[in-house]
């Protein structure tokens, strides 16, 4: 049951676009993102009454290392997309804004043309003390923004595995923006980006188009040589679906743009005409369900008093060799009254 | 406290190598690897028994794909090292063994040479469930083989990620054998593995050299890129490091395996002197305790009767969007008596 305040929340940001639904979608995500148990109630009830409002946009998640242009290339493609008439939502999963405060979409001036227009909303990356908590805030955001009808939802991260990760678990489409050089190659087939990544765009084409073409030559071997590309095959079969492709835009110039947007559309098409893009929202919904179940389940144990009293013993003999660690996470598991292992 | 049969088994287990100990040592092995809930209670208590005879092997890790010559080299080298007085366990973590019964080291024809020596135990990977089961009992089992007094473990892995990186967990230093083609070099680098190698051997030099010095300067060259090479000015600091090399050698013919050994002998040697292998055996018990404490977590979960009969229902609703999944988990988790979220 939603109280009468949430309730007027929920109607203001359900309602027509207004300066009164971006205040209700800004306290709605702040809700969410509070620590208090009180408020984290009050935003479930909120969450699961605009459940059936929510899912409607297209969700692109963009990553790149730091420097790729990231910031240029969703201003960019955010006011073309505005242009032609679709509401943008801009979030962002910043792995390290437990310790700076929020260093990605921090300042709003990094989007100024965008950050202005009332089809456009930013909101920088919450902060919290673990990357899982982070990622659920942003996926809860998200959820919301749609509900306010915000037709395009972009999820922006930076080059860390783990948050790349968790962006491609959230979203429909994940762009990898590459700058042309063989070490940042190497760098995202290392993180295992490579492999979830949709679409790769080569940025900054207008500077060295040679370097941007041999990028794209050698991404687009690596994808082949790894087995990303699939099978030439499967294109004679009923269903057509997505390979990954390898891309060259300027986001500074916009050149590449609308070839980008163009490929994006294709993509939703195609997935969403094979059955991919449900399927896809289905196995990040139990999988989102999964994670929390896990974080939830290491919070009981460390908060629990027997453990609190035990875990620094035992953690002490396992660090000096005088007991077997799994003899000691069973009898930790049994001080919290667990007998399965 | 040990039962007077586990007792016999532990005094034979570690008093003079001799039949009675190879079956006192596959009867420990067999206990650990037993899915009774009294099975694993006595295991764990003829575990802390032996723990202060443990730690006195060296752990060589050794993964590679399939054809790659794993057994083949391990047969060479342990015949090598058994020449030069050592006794050599051969465990391995095989991550299809639940499907399969076992596909590796299931047959000890396999290294034909070495399973009838009595310096020689080699035992093939349990089956179990889950991969994290598999990896648990062998580590336990390699603890085992030390307290017989084995000073060489070696514990085999196919090239899998997760496995590998269960084998880098539980031993000293990891080594990946690779196959002369780029392929090859660029799935290690996906998978994560290149990272955690601790030493880089090309196989099958005696097929083609030029292939195999091309992977050696490839991989080289991608080490460098990665950042994993270290910084050279180390060299000039007072404690020296070990930095991942590549090397190429003839499992087959056995060129390079006198310089493999001479190679883990200075790694073991530079990691003992500068604090790192001991650091790095912590580490390993530390997460090997968290582990554990994980999978018993879960399996708590599961095994939760009100888990049970919710766990269903609200995953459907999840999985039809008419439920958040953040929601769902804390309905969950509040049904088997945890507030904490």
């Amino acid at each position: 049951m939603l109280n009468a305040v949430d309730q007027a929340l929920v109607n203001d940001l359900t309602g027509a676009p207004s300066s009164l639904q971006r205040r209700a979608l800004a306290k709605i995500i702040t809700l969410l993102e509070s620590t208090r148990m009180d408020h984290r109630k009050r935003a479930d009830e909120v969450l699961n009454t605009l459940l059936p409002k929510t899912g409607k946009s297209f969700r692109l998640g963009i990553s790149g290392v730091p420097g790729v242009g990231k910031s240029t290339l969703i201003e960019t493609l955010g006011l073309y997309l505005i242009e032609r008439g679709h509401r943008v939502a801009v979030l962002a999963i910043d792995p390290s804004s437990s310790l700076s405060g929020g260093s990605i979409l921090g300042d709003k001036t990094r989007m100024e043309r965008l950050s202005v227009l009332d089809k456009a909303f930013i909101r920088p990356s919450p902060s919290s003390c673990t990357l899982g908590g982070v990622a659920e805030k942003t996926r809860e955001a998200m959820l919301v923004a749609e509900a306010a009808g915000f037709d395009i939802v972009i999820v922006e991260t930076v080059g860390v595995g783990q948050s790349e990760i968790a962006v491609a678990g959230m979203t429909d489409m994940f762009l990898l923006l590459q700058l042309p050089n063989a070490g940042d190659d190497l760098q995202a087939i290392k993180k295992g980006v490579m492999e979830i990544a949709d679409l790769i765009a080569i940025n900054k084409v207008d500077i060295d188009p040679n370097a941007a073409m041999r990028a794209q030559l050698f991404i687009t071997s690596s994808l082949r040589l790894l087995g990303f590309q699939g099978n030439p095959d499967h294109a004679s079969h009923d269903r057509e679906f997505w390979h990954p492709t390898v891309m060259t835009l300027s986001a500074l110039e916009g050149n590449g743009v609308p070839e980008l947007w163009e490929k994006i559309l294709h993509f939703q098409k195609l997935q969403t005409a094979n059955g991919q893009l449900q399927a896809r929202r289905k196995q990040q919904s139990g999988a989102w369900m999964w994670d929390r179940i896990d974080v939830g389940l290491k919070n009981a144990f460390q908060n629990h008093p027997a453990v609190q009293t035990l875990l620094p013993v035992l953690s002490a003999e396992v660090n000096q060799g005088t007991m077997a660690a799994s003899v000691a996470a069973r009898r930790l598991l049994e001080a919290m009254g667990h007998e399965f292992f």
